[in-house]
C-alpha cells in the first residue's frame, strides 16, 4: 500500500464508526480518504478484505503499544490493561459497536475469526508473561498464568459486550479487574479506571 | 397474542438461527411458523416489533427457569450457572450468534437495550441475594456480593463474545466461574462446566 496505508486505515476507522459494519461501502472508506474509490479497488477486491487488512493494522498498532513498555512484569500488565481500559477508549465513540458487528461476521468469515483469535492470543500471552515473570520476580504472590490470563481476556470482552448493548462505561469492569488482580497477585493497576 | 404466541416465538427463535438478525424478515419468520405473513403483521408492524415481544419472552423463560428452583442459596446460584453455560446451551446453534447481532443493535434501539439492561439487573439480582442470603446462612465464606454478581454477568458477557468471534466452548468461561467462586465463596458450583 506503501505511504498511502496509514492514510487509508484512518478512513476506515472514521468510516466505521460513522455508518457501521453493516452500511459500509468502498465508496463511504474512499469519502473519508484522500483516494478514490477506484484507487481502493486497485487494493482491495471488497470491503472484506479491506477489514482483513485494517483488522491486521489494529493488531500491530495494540503490539506497538505493549513493545513500548518496560521488562517490568508490572508495567508490562498495567500498559496492557490501560491500553483496553484506558482515557483512550473513552474517545472511541461508536468503535466499539463497530467492532461487534465484525466479532458477530467472526462465525462467517475464517480471516475475521483468525485475527481476533490472534488478537485474544496476543493478550493471553502478555498476562500469562507478566504473572510468570512477576511470581518468579516476586513482585506478585504466587498465582495460576494461565488462570489470571483467562480472566482478564474474559473481562475484556465481556466489557465490550457491556459497554455496546448496556451503554456501560468500561471503567466499571476495569474496577473489577484491579480488584481481582489486586486480590490473586497483591498488585493493583495503577489509574486503570 | 393468545395461543399462537409460543408458536410465533419458537418460529421467531428458528428464522434467528437460520438466517441471523440482519437477513430475518417476517416472511422468514412467517414460514417457520403456522401463520400467514399478513395475520403476523396483523400483530407487529415489523420484525423489531416482534423481536421485542420476542425479547421479553427470553426474559420470561429465564425467570421462570430460575423460580422453580428451591431458596437454598447455593441451589439458586447454581441454577443460574446452570440456564447460562449448561448443556442446553450446546444445542443452541446459531442463536448466540444472532443474539450477539441484536446485542450490537442496542445503540439503535432503545427498546431492545432497555431488555438487555433488564436480563443483566435480574442475573444480578440472582447473585447479589443467593451471595448475600449464603454468607448470612453460613453456607458461604464472607464476601462482597455486588463484586461477585458482577464477576458473574461480566464472565456471561466475556463467554458469549468468545463463543460467537472465537468458537470457544462457554465451558471454558464456567471452568473460570467455578475457580472464582470456589476462592471467593468456598462454593464450587457442580456440575456446570
Amino acid at each position: 500500500m506503501g505511504d498511502g496505508s496509514d492514510d487509508l486505515m484512518a478512513a476506515t476507522y472514521c468510516a466505521l464508526c460513522e455508518h457501521g459494519y453493516a452500511d459500509l461501502t468502498m465508496q463511504r472508506i474512499a469519502d473519508e480518504s484522500s483516494v478514490s474509490k477506484s484507487a481502493l479497488h486497485y487494493h482491495f477486491d471488497t470491503k472484506e478484505d479491506l477489514l482483513e487488512t485494517f483488522l491486521d493494522d489494529l493488531l500491530e498498532t495494540f503490539e506497538a503499544e505493549l513493545a513500548s513498555e518496560a521488562d517490568d512484569p508490572r508495567a508490562q500488565l498495567d500498559a496492557l490493561l490501560d491500553s483496553v481500559f484506558g482515557p483512550a477508549q473513552e474517545e472511541n465513540g461508536d468503535f466499539p459497536v463497530a467492532l461487534m458487528e465484525l466479532k458477530a461476521q467472526a462465525p462467517y468469515r475464517d480471516a475475521y475469526r483468525e485475527r481476533f483469535a490472534e488478537l485474544d492470543d496476543r493478550m493471553r500471552e502478555v498476562v500469562e508473561t507478566a504473572v510468570r515473570d512477576g511470581v518468579e520476580s516476586g513482585h506478585f504472590e504466587s498465582a495460576d498464568p494461565e488462570t489470571v490470563a483467562r480472566f482478564v481476556v474474559t473481562a475484556i470482552n465481556g466489557a465490550h459486550v457491556r459497554e455496546v448493548a448496556l451503554d456501560e462505561s468500561p471503567g466499571e469492569t476495569a474496577t473489577l479487574v484491579e480488584t481481582y488482580l489486586d486480590d490473586q497477585l497483591g498488585h493493583a493497576p495503577e489509574g486503570v479506571a
